[in-house]
C-alpha cells in the first residue's frame, strides 16, 4: 500500500458499479447505435479504421458475385462432397453450445456422417415444412425431429470441406492486406432455421459471408460485458441413448453432465428471453445493454470485430439450407482492447462473482 | 443490486490493486519494450496499424529533407519573424506547467515579446555557455538567468507563426490519408536545453518533428495510469514582481497561488526524480511502470499515440535553439481506448483518491 492509497477492505461496491455503468454508457454515447451499412467492400485502409475502432459493418452484396452463391445447389454439393464424412452437431432443440435449464452448458452430440446425408435430411425437413395442409403431413421420421448444424470451427475448409476450398476465396483481400497476415481459420457452416447460436464472443476479427438463407446477428460490444452476467456452468453434452441404437444409426439424445469436467464460463442471458424471471435476474441486460441487430442476407458480408458478443438466428432458403463461410483473422493482442477488456472483466467478476 | 451481485460495501481493495497491476503487466508483456525505429515514413495503412495498436514509432530522418531544417538559421528566422509579437513562457527554472514544492501546479509567466528578441536571448545564452574559461565569463545579465520556451499549443502556426506556415508542410501526408481528416492544430516550439516538459498526456494523435537540437521523450502507455499517481494540486503561476519593473521590461518572477482557481489534476511523479522520498511515496512508479525512452534528433519524426504520458527533455543545437513542429490529429473517441482509459482511471481513483 502506498501513501494516499485507500485503506484495504473499505471500498464501496456501488462506486465500482457506477464506474462499470459509466463504461457501458460512455461507449454507447460515443458510437452510433447501428451497424454501418456499406454498398461495396472497403479498401484495406478503410477496413483498418473499422478494426481500430472495433466497430462492425455489413457490406450489402459484398459477396454477390462469389460463384459459390449460385453454384452451391444441393445437387452440386452432393456431387462434390456426397461421400465425405463430416462432423455434424445434433441437438433436440437447435441449441448447441448453449445453456439448458439455467444449469448446464451443453455441447451437442457430434456425429460423423456422409455430407450427402446431411443435405438429404435438410431437404426432407424442408419438404415437410412445405406441406402446408397439416392433415396431409405424414408423421415425421423420428430423426427429422432433431436439429443438424455443421458448425465445426476448426478451420474446417482445410479439413472436412477441402473439396469446397477452390470454390471460395482463400481469404478476404481487403482484410489480409489491411492486417498484413492471412486468416487463421476459414470455416464452412450449414444448417437450418432452428439452429441458434447462443451469445458468446471470439478472440478473432471475423469476416462472415452468408451464401444461402440469412442470419440475424444480435451484437453487444465488449464494453457491455458488465450487462451479460458471465458465470460458470456445469459442462454437459448430448449423448446417444445406448439402448436405442438402430441400424439406421440415428441417435436418440439424452443430456448427460460431464462429471469430471471443469465448469465452463458462459454468458447467462439470452436475447430471445424477456421473461419476468430474467428481468429480475439480469436487470443490467434489460435496462443498460444496447444491442445492435443486423440481418445478413445471402451475398452480404459482415465484419464482426474481435470480442464482440454475438447471438445468431438464421432462416433457411427455399432449399432448406443456411450456408455461410467465415474468415477468422487473429486479433491484435498488443492493441489496448485486449488488456482493457480483461481488466473490465476482472472488475465485473468482483462485483458479480462468476462462481 | 442484481441477484448474485456482491453485497454493497464489502469489496477488498487488494483485489482492485491486483486487477490494476494485471492491466499494467499484461499490456507490458503483450508489447515490445521499445519505441519501434523506422527508416522511412510509413504508408497510410502502416500508420493506421500503429494507431490501432496505440504504439509509438520514430522515423529516423523522416523530416531530413524538410527545407525548414536547413533554412531556419537564426538570421533567417529574424528576417521573417523578427518584429512579430509572440507569447513566450518564462520560468526561473525551466519548468512550465509543472509541480513545484510538491504542492503547486505552476504555470509560467507568459510574455508577449518580438520573436527576434527571443532569438537574441537564446543566442546570448548560448554565447555565455561557450565561454569555457569561467574567469573570462562576464556576469550574466539577470534576464539571462531565466528560461524561455515558446510552447503555446493553440495551433500557433495559424497565429503568431503564420509567417512560417509556408516553410513547413501543412499536414503529414500519411497521417491525413490514414485518419481521413487534417490536423486539428499545428504548433511551433522553440526553446533551450533547460526547458523540461513535465509528464502529462494529450487527447491527440501526435506527429512530432524536431528541426533543430534534439528531444528525449520518456513515454508511459495509458495502461500505466495506475503507476503515475494523478492528484489534484493548487493552481499557481509565475508573476512579474510589481515593484521591480524596469524599462527593459524583464520580469523578476515570483510564484503566486491562484486563490480562486479550481485545483488541477496532474501526475505526481517525475521520471528525473529517484530520491528515497519518491521511492516511498510512489512505489508503483518505480517498481511497476516500464517507460520507453527515445531521443528524437533533428530531422526525425515521432508518432506519439493518443493518451500516452510523455516527459520531454531537450538539447539545443550549436546556435542555442531546440526547434520542433508538431501536428495534432484528433483522437478517435469512438474507439475502445478512450472509454476504457477513463474506466481504469476511475478505478485508480477509487484505490488512490486524487483529493
Amino acid at each position: 500500500m502506498a501513501p494516499g492509497d485507500s485503506p484495504i477492505g473499505s471500498l464501496p461496491a456501488d462506486q465500482l458499479h457506477a464506474a462499470l455503468r459509466d463504461l457501458v454508457t460512455e461507449a454507447q454515447e460515443l458510437n452510433v447505435g447501428a451497424v454501418t451499412e456499406l454498398d461495396q467492400v472497403p479498401t484495406p485502409l478503410e477496413f483498418m479504421r473499422y478494426v481500430a475502432q472495433n466497430r462492425p459493418f455489413v457490406v450489402r452484396g459484398g459477396a454477390r458475385h462469389w460463384p459459390a452463391r449460385t453454384q452451391w445447389s444441393n445437387d452440386h454439393l452432393r456431387s462434390i462432397m456426397g461421400d465425405q464424412l463430416v462432423t455434424v452437431a445434433i441437438t433436440p432443440n437447435g441449441y448447441a453450445d448453449a445453456l439448458v435449464d439455467g444449469r448446464f452448458f451443453v455441447e451437442p452430440f457430434q456425429k460423423q456422417m456422409p455430407f450427402g446425408e446431411v443435405v438429404d435430411i435438410l431437404e426432407q425437413k424442408q419438404a415437410q415444412r412445405q406441406l402446408t395442409d397439416s392433415t396431409a403431413r405424414p408423421p415425421p421420421k423420428h430423426y427429422l425431429a432433431y436439429h443438424y448444424y455443421i458448425q465445426s470451427q476448426n478451420g474446417n475448409i482445410e479439413g472436412d470441406y477441402q473439396r469446397l476450398k477452390r470454390e471460395i476465396p482463400a481469404d478476404i483481400d481487403f482484410a489480409t492486406e489491411a492486417l498484413g497476415y492471412r486468416p487463421d481459420a476459414v470455416n464452412f457452416w450449414m444448417g437450418e432455421a432452428s439452429s441458434v447460436t447462443s451469445l458468446h464472443k471470439d478472440p478473432y476479427e471475423n469476416i462472415y459471408v452468408v451464401l444461402a438463407g440469412s442470419k440475424t446477428f444480435t451484437l453487444y460490444p465488449p464494453t457491455e460485458c458488465y450487462c451479460l452476467y458471465e458465470r460458470f456452468y456445469q459442462a454437459a453434452e448430448y449423448h446417444e441413448e445406448e439402448t436405442a441404437s438402430s441400424p439406421s444409426s440415428v441417435p436418440r439424445l439424452v443430456l448427460k453432465p460431464k462429471d469430471d469436467h471443469p465448469d465452463i464460463p458462459w454468458v447467462s442471458v439470452d436475447p430471445l428471453d424477456s421473461s419476468p424471471e430474467t428481468q429480475v435476474a439480469h436487470p443490467r441486460f434489460h435496462q443498460l445493454a444496447r444491442p445492435l441487430t443486423v440481418t445478413v442476407n445471402s451475398g452480404d458480408m459482415l465484419y464482426l470485430p474481435a470480442l464482440w458478443y454475438h447471438h445468431v438466428q438464421q432462416r433457411q432458403d427455399i432449399r432448406g439450407r443456411v450456408i455461410a463461410v467465415n474468415y477468422w483473422y487473429d486479433m491484435n493482442y498488443s492493441a489496448p482492447l485486449f488488456p482493457y477488456f480483461k481488466f473490465a472483466q476482472n472488475i465485473v467478476a468482483l462485483v458479480h462473482p462468476p462462481k
